[in-house]
């Protein structure tokens, strides 16, 4: 392949375990989804995973490595599995040790957000700069910071939380007791709950699926004031937490993800507004703001680029 | 001097130039300050500077290297003074191309809040980590961050600015739009009139003077409960800054320097309690508090250690 190896990435999602053959940033194979919750410790899960791995190699001889992005805290440098924020049976499991004995290539874990925001600076919007802030928005709010040309990952690999970071310091409090979390304002079932809120306050009741961050987006697009107002807000709220991470890292790009962030313009636009209003002029000239290059698989393609550049680079 | 150079640290200020002789984490030497604003322009201030270089060297003549730290925003790769807060007549300076023309030495210049970050970082109480975050409490709130082992400077040098982040969306406004800027909160001019309101709220009316950090420190160690009541407050708003910091990076380390951290325990314990109440387990159990081992003398000897580092590591 010329020095640029096929690799496979997997996304280990709490409802289901995504597997592809990825080249570069292109998708050329995947295996069927493995639904997480069937499984209850995580021994049978790993062995459908080699399973489905092997699956892969058989018809892809040359594949190189396996990236592997886990929902949870992971120790990088031992490929382990501390615990899971969502998924039972998985605390302290040497998973690049099991997986690299039982399918005999090189194995790399991560943190999926991180495998997220590596996806967007090998191969996406963030690709080329050296000092990336992601922002990840969903159900959760996460991320990941790179800087100096480095994913920063931390001292117990527990960087890149922008969800946990404080946009109030007598806020709304977090899940670690954190006043002011931005994923208390920003998360999607927060979102839902606020527009809920302000449609009540005027007298319209409209049902909790029609407040979702899709419904209130579709509604911006038609005019509804109100729902234009709740994206203002997010990302009025979203921008100041971002802008602590500009003052403290001085990035030059910025890359929102997740599926929050289909809002497209909606939400980037006030977003923009309100950070570069409080940025000094030089941050400002070498910023940029980008929606993420992709959506669903940016997890798949971030740990097969994991891997790759492991391979490839050694780092 | 077996592989440790002799280095000469310049801490640039907005009174004064200091001008030293560092071995290791030592000053050997030191030149009479120069006056900063008795200099119209940079030319006259530069010659000054290379005078006072020359006599040290005439005393020292194993000087190898020589660091500079500016009050200012410094082009770290070209060491080039882009410009100073405080000082007329330093927009686009090179200072470093300057300087080792004329002094025939290699020359580095910095900002002057990384080299203190530098000092704690390479010989003080951040030694030894490779996840720090150093920010300094003075009439500017600023700092420094290393991840990975490495400083942070960022995309145009800008990185370390705790005193710009927001604590709060709804906040005060800093220098630049930034609403909830910690700087607006425990800068030391906004602690003393936050201190002046306090007793004038209750009745008592004290000078400016006596409400300054040192005079509400002696205050609050005489069990001046309103004195202790602003340290608790002063603590609480640093924890959500710094704890911002944690969620991004994740540091080992966190050193809290200048002036007004000489209140000790009185900001220190208040710091600890909120922001470790804020952080999930694992970041605090690795998680030390420090305060800086280096006061004054901190930019001196942090430019002499960057000078230094390149000579030796080369980088």
């Amino acid at each position: 392949m010329n020095g640029e190896p096929l690799t496979i990435g997997i996304d280990f999602g709490g409802t289901s375990v995504k597997l592809a053959v990825v080249f570069q940033s292109h998708i050329i194979d995947h295996a069927p989804p493995i639904a997480t919750q069937e499984f209850d410790g995580h021994d049978e899960l790993i062995s459908e995973i080699v399973r489905s791995v092997e699956d892969l190699r058989a018809r892809h001889p040359n594949i190189a490595a396996v990236g592997v992005g886990m929902p949870g805290f992971v120790d990088f440098e031992k490929g382990l599995v501390i615990n899971l924020t969502n998924v039972r049976g998985w605390a302290e499991v040497p998973l690049k040790k099991i997986l690299e004995e039982k399918i005999g290539l090189p194995v790399w874990v991560d943190n999926d957000a991180n495998c997220m925001a590596i996806a967007e600076w090998k191969c996406g919007a963030g690709r080329g700069f050296r000092h990336v802030l992601f922002v990840s928005l969903g159900t959760g709010v996460g991320g990941g910071v790179i800087a100096n040309g480095q994913m920063i990952r931390g001292a117990c690999y527990g960087a890149g939380e922008f969800g946990q970071s404080s946009i109030d310091y007598q806020g709304l409090p977090g899940n670690y007791g954190n006043l002011g979390a931005l994923e208390k304002y920003v998360g999607n079932r927060e979102i839902t709950a606020s527009a809920h809120a302000a449609y009540a306050a005027v007298g319209i009741l409209k049902s909790l699926d029609d407040c979702s961050p899709a419904a209130l987006a579709a509604a911006a697009h038609q005019g509804d004031l109100i729902a234009s107002d709740q994206w203002n807000e997010i990302g009025r709220k979203l921008a100041t937490a971002v802008m602590n991470g500009c003052w403290l890292l001085n990035p030059e790009a910025i890359v929102i993800g997740g599926g929050v962030a289909r809002a497209g313009a909606l939400l980037l636009e006030p977003f923009k507004k309100y950070l570069f209003a409080q940025l000094s002029g030089n941050f400002k000239d070498q910023l940029r703001i980008m929606p993420a290059a992709f959506g669903h698989e940016a997890g798949v393609i971030g740990a097969a680029a994991l891997a790759r550049d492991f391979l490839v680079e050694g780092k």
